[in-house]
C-alpha cells in the first residue's frame, strides 16, 4: 500500500492547487483524479468559457469595425472552430497543471477514489494511506426535477462549449454566471437567446444597480430577458424543445433549439465513502470548522464540497489555507466577507463585500458614492462607456463595505478593492493613491471620491 | 478688476481639476485658457492618443481574427475616419470640461495669461486678481537643435495625431511613452516605423526586464528598434526627410516620409510673467516646497511646470494638495515615490516604484518575483500571453519597493500596487488577498508568491 502524508481527493483549482502547496511545505503528496487535471475550472468552466467568450469579443469588434474608422468584409464565425480554440486552451491548461505535478513530485493517481475508515482511500481496487486526507471534489450542474438534462436539447454547461452544431435558438435557465455568460457568447455568435431568472433581477446575487444596468445592456444587446419568471415543464418530444415559462403576467410557451439549464451546481459528495468514514454533511456541503477539518480527524474537505462561495479561487485560497495549518503554519481564517465574484460577460460584472441593500439591513448608515464610465476619458477613448463603479462605505468609521463593478475589464480591476479592503483602507487613502491618468480604474477613486462629495469629474 | 480667490492659469488636467475642487471648497475661481479647455491632455495627449490606440487594437483584431476561430475576407483602415474618431473623442471631452466649469460655477477667462506682481493676472489687456493664483500651463513637445520642427516632415506629437495623410514610412526619435505609442499605433496601421533611442533600451525609465520584452514584441510586430543612437542631423530638402543617425557602429542613413520627434517635453514656463513678478526658476521649472507655493507669496505652481514627474494624473494631485492646502485642510506632501507610469503600445507597461536596478543601487537587499503571463490561464483563454508582473520587495522590512507589469490591460492593474504600497502592505498580505481566478490580476499574486518561493503556477 503506498503510504503519503497527503492525499487530495480531486484536481480541480482546489486539488491541484493544494497538491502543489502541499508538496512546497515538504509533504509527500498525491492527488486523485477521475477524469482530466484541473477538474472542471480548466476543463469544463472558468477557462474554456474565457476562451469562448474572447471570441465572442473579437466577432464584436468585427461586426463593429465601423465604430472605430475600419471597414471589414465579409466578417463571419466559424462555430466549430471557436469551439475547437476552446478546447485548445483547456487542453493546454490542463497539460500544465500534468507539468506541475511533476515538476513538484506529485504522484497522480487516475481514477475514480474512495475514502476508507483508517485514513485511506480506495481508487480501482488499489487502496492508499495518508496521514491527511483533503477532499476536493468539487460540483457540478444542478438538475432541476422539472428541468432533466438529457444532454441534447436540455443541456448543462459541459454541452454548452462543445456543441457540434451553433444552435438558431437557446433558452438559457437562471441568470448566475454561467448562465449570463452563455447567454452573452450564443447571442454575440447569432443565436437567438432568451434568458429565464426567477428572481427579480438577472445576476440576483450582484447589487440592484449592477443588476439593473446589466439588465439593460443585455436587452440592447438584443438578448430577450424574462425575470421572476420559471420553467415548469419542458417537452422535448418534437425537434425543437418547447418550454412552459411561468411569468407574472402567466404562462408562456417558448420554442427553441436547445435549452441551458444554469441553476446552480451541486457538490459531488456522492459515492466517495463520506458515510462509510463516518463524515458529517450538511445541505449537501460538508462541514468543517476554520481549518477545514471536518469531524472525523486526519479528514479535510476544501473547495465547492464545503459552505461558502463556490468559486475556483476560494477553493485555492482553502486548500493553501489547509495544508499551511496542517504544516503547523501560523495561519489566519478565511475571511469569506473578502472574496471577489467575477461575471465575464459584456458587461463584465465584479463585485466585493455588501451589496447596498445588505448593508442597509446590517445596519450600517452608509455613504455610497459612483462614478459611471460615460464621464471617464479612457472610457471615452476605447469605445466603452457603459457600466459604473460603485462603493459603499460605513459613514460612521469609514469601513470599505462594499465594491461593486460593470464594465470593460472591471475583472481585473476589482483586486484593488480587494486588497484595500483587507488592509482596512479609509476611502481617504483610496483618494489619495494617486491613480494613472488615462485609465478605467481612475473611476474606483472618482466614486470614492463621489462618496465623500469629492469628485471631480461629474 | 474682477476678482476672485483663485485664479488658475491653464485648463490642462492640473489646472482644470485645480480649479473644480477649489469650487468645491467654497473658493470664487477663475480658469485661464488660451486654447481649448483640457489642454494638452484631453486635447493633444493623454485621450486622443488612447482613441487612435484603441483602432489599432481593433485592426490588429481584424487581422488576427483568425486566432479566433472567426473569418474576415478584406479588412482595411480608414485613416482619416480613425483621426476623425480620435478628434471626436477629444472634443467631447474638452466639451465635458466646458460642462463642468459650469456645473462648480467657475469663470472660464478666453486668453493669454501673464502674471502680474500684486496676485494679478493680464489677459489680452485685462487685468484679474486673486488672493491665490495658480500657475498650470503645462509643457509642450521638446525641440532638439538638430531636429527641428516644420510640422510637415519633422513633426511633434499634435502633428502625428492629426497628419492628413497616413505616412508609408515614419522614423520615431525618442521612446519614451510618446514615442512608443506612436510608433505602435502606425506600424499596427501599416506604417514602416523605426523607433531611434538614445540609450541602450527602449522605454529607458522602465525595469531593465521591462524594456527587453517590450523591444521583443516591438520586433517581432515588425518595428525596427534602434537603441543606443541619435539623430545627428535631418535633410528635408528632398521629397522624403534623410536622418543621419549615429549607432555604435557607425554612422547611418535613414530615409522616410516623416521623422516624429518625441524627444520629451519642455515646461511652458517663457512669457508667462514670471520674471516681472520674480518667480525663482531652476532648470527650466518653477521651484515650489511641498505645498507648491512658489517664493512669491499667493503665487502657486503645479503640474508640468514644476519638478516631478510630468503626468496628468501628478498634475491634478499636486493641484488638488495645493487648493486643499490653501483651505486650511490636514493635508499629506504627495508621495512621488509612489507615483504610478503607464504606456498604452502593446504590450502595455505599467510600473510604480523602484525597478530592480534602483532598488539594489539604494542599498537594499531584495526579495524579486516574477510571474509571466503564458502561465496565466486567463492570458491563454484571451490570446494574451506576452508579458509579466514583476515584483520587488525589501528583504529585511517586506516593504513593497516596486512593482512593473507589461501585458495586455496592466495599465488598469497598477492601481493595486499604487494602493497597496501607500497602504504599507506586506507581501503575504497581498497574498492572502484572494485574487479572482481567471483574471489577469492573479499575476499580481503570483508573482508575490514568487518572491516568497511560494508561487502555485510555475
Amino acid at each position: 500500500m503506498s503510504t503519503y502524508d497527503i492525499i487530495v481527493l480531486g484536481s480541480g483549482p482546489g486539488g491541484y492547487v493544494t497538491a502543489i502547496r502541499a508538496s512546497q511545505l515538504g509533504f509527500k503528496t498525491a492527488v486523485i483524479e477521475k477524469e482530466s487535471l484541473g477538474g472542471v475550472c480548466l476543463n469544463w468552466g472558468c477557462i474554456p468559457t474565457k476562451a469562448l467568450l474572447k471570441s465572442a469579443q473579437v466577432f464584436d469588434y468585427l461586426n463593429h469595425a465601423e465604430d472605430y474608422g475600419l471597414t471589414v468584409k465579409g466578417a463571419d464565425k466559424d462555430f466549430g472552430k471557436v469551439i475547437e480554440r476552446s478546447r485548445g486552451v483547456a487542453d493546454g491548461m490542463s497539460k500544465g497543471v500534468q507539468f506541475l505535478m511533476k515538476k513538484n513530485k506529485i504522484d497522480v493517481i487516475e481514477g475514480f477514489g474512495k475514502l476508507k475508515p483508517g485514513k485511506k482511500v480506495e481508487v480501482e481496487g488499489k487502496e492508499y494511506s495518508a496521514d491527511h486526507i483533503i477532499i476536493a471534489t468539487g460540483a457540478r450542474s444542478r438538475e432541476l426535477p422539472n428541468l432533466p438534462q438529457d444532454g441534447k436539447k436540455v443541456i448543462g454547461y459541459r454541452e454548452a462549449m462543445t456543441l457540434e452544431k451553433q444552435p438558431k435558438s437557446m433558452i438559457v435557465v437562471g441568470s448566475g454566471a454561467i448562465g449570463v455568460e452563455f447567454a452573452h457568447f450564443y447571442n454575440a455568435m447569432g443565436t437567438e437567446v432568451t434568458i429565464v431568472e426567477f428572481l427579480p433581477n438577472l445576476v440576483p446575487l450582484e447589487d440592484e444597480e449592477v443588476s439593473k444596468q446589466f439588465e439593460r445592456s443585455f436587452k440592447k444587446a438584443g438578448i430577450k430577458v424574462m425575470t421572476n419568471s420559471s420553467v415548469e415543464k419542458v417537452d422535448t418530444s418534437g425537434k425543437t424543445v418547447k418550454a412552459t415559462v411561468k411569468t407574472k403576467k402567466g404562462e408562456e410557451t417558448l420554442e427553441a433549439d436547445v435549452v441551458l439549464s444554469a441553476v446552480g451546481i451541486a457538490a459531488n459528495i456522492e459515492k466517495i465513502g463520506l458515510e462509510d468514514v463516518g463524515i458529517v454533511t450538511d445541505k449537501g456541503k460538508i462541514m468543517v470548522n476554520d481549518w477545514y477539518q471536518t469531524n472525523i480527524p486526519g479528514y479535510y474537505a476544501i473547495g465547492d464540497v464545503v459552505p461558502g462561495q463556490a468559486l475556483a479561487h476560494v477553493a485555492s485560497a482553502e486548500g493553501i489555507t489547509c495544508v499551511e495549518k496542517i504544516a503547523g503554519m501560523h495561519v489566519e481564517a478565511m475571511d469569506y466577507g473578502n472574496i471577489p465574484g467575477c461575471t465575464y460577460a459584456t458587461p463584465e460584472i465584479a463585485s466585493v463585500g455588501m451589496t447596498e441593500k445588505q448593508a442597509k439591513e446590517a445596519g450600517y448608515e452608509l455613504k455610497v458614492g459612483k462614478f459611471p464610465f460615460s464621464a471617464s476619458g479612457k472610457a471615452s477613448a476605447a469605445g466603452t462607456k457603459d457600466g459604473f463603479v460603485k462603493v459603499i462605505f460605513d459613514a460612521k468609521y469609514g469601513e470599505w463595505l462594499g465594491c461593486h463593478m460593470i464594465g470593460a475589464g472591471v475583472t481585473d480591476m476589482i483586486a484593488e478593492a480587494v486588497l484595500g479592503r483587507k488592509l482596512e483602507t479609509t476611502g481617504h487613502e483610496v483618494l489619495k493613491a494617486v491613480h494613472p491618468h488615462p485609465t478605467m480604474s481612475e473611476a474606483v477613486m472618482e466614486a470614492v471620491a463621489d462618496a465623500y462629495d469629492e469628485v471631480i469629474h461629474l
